[in-house]
């Protein structure tokens, strides 16, 4: 139960990373093979990952997202996205992309990776920017960036338990 | 890596349980704190979670959600709320919820349980049936069900990788 906990409460919000230090497109691959596991509603799997390296890419999203200015140290950014073809379930596209989303950042906290959740959906002016700067198609909706890098920080895992959340039975 | 994969992995939707086999406080307790080790939107962590154990719940549970038949035999149902208050940060309460659960379901995978995600929301007919069953104040909104119990099903590790929902760059 220790270790499952551990392996848990490893991800915190990284901020700081190694500028110029490489994160191998195998690492990433492990990332998303991780994101893609998640459970999703009808198991439709509604995710697509952008996998964003490029300097001058980074600099555009750090225009649009007033909040990720760590992607100046990341090595590389994942734009997280849903799409909403499937009428059946797309209600839950955005839960999936969360589950997904969880999934990669455990994989990297236990990869020895840094990661930051920055979200995207549901502000239309954040949205629209990654409209526009990643082309996406109408039926793909961007969901959230992820900030990947080699941490240049530490925390201590994270314990927010907290008994007054916990009910029984009823509220 | 290779334990990284195989600890996400190993959670499957598990649909049939050990009927009347025991999970303790302890073990719940377990799953809880992994879920409250999520990350959140400005670390608000608006979750709350009922822990239903009464059988007469459980099937009342069974009548307001189509999907929750796998409650027959479940330990026990936890009931995933988001708290609206936060008017700066309530926008994310379903994607923090989300974290929130998939972080449970991995916890139980990895502690020898068997989950399965029942949603509830965006749906509202099932968010006033479980508002009503569990007299939830207006500001909690419920998220999702997950059945919770002793596995009587074995699923093998799921890999759902597929290289065409990675995109280099742009779209």
């Amino acid at each position: 139960m220790d270790d499952v906990l551990k392996f848990i409460q490893r991800r915190r919000s990284i901020r700081q990373y190694q500028k110029g230090a490489e994160v191998s497109e195998g690492q990433v691959e492990t990332l998303l093979r991780a994101a893609m596991s998640a459970p999703s509603a009808g198991n439709q799997q509604p995710w697509h990952f952008i996998v964003v390296r490029d300097r001058a890419k980074l600099e555009a999203i750090m225009q649009i997202h007033p909040y990720a200015g760590m992607l100046k140290t990341a090595s590389l950014a994942v734009v997280v996205c849903g799409d909403l073809s499937n009428e059946s379930f797309n209600r839950y596209w955005a839960q999936d992309c969360a589950a997904a989303t969880q999934n990669l950042l455990l994989a990297a906290a236990n990869s020895g990776l840094g990661t930051c959740w920055c979200g995207v959906h549901p502000r239309p002016e954040r949205e629209e920017g990654f409209r526009k700067l990643f082309a996406l198609p109408g039926n793909i909706a961007p969901f959230a960036v992820i900030a990947v890098g080699v941490p240049a920080e530490q925390k201590a895992p994270a314990d927010y338990y907290d008994p007054a959340r916990i009910h029984s039975e009823t509220w």
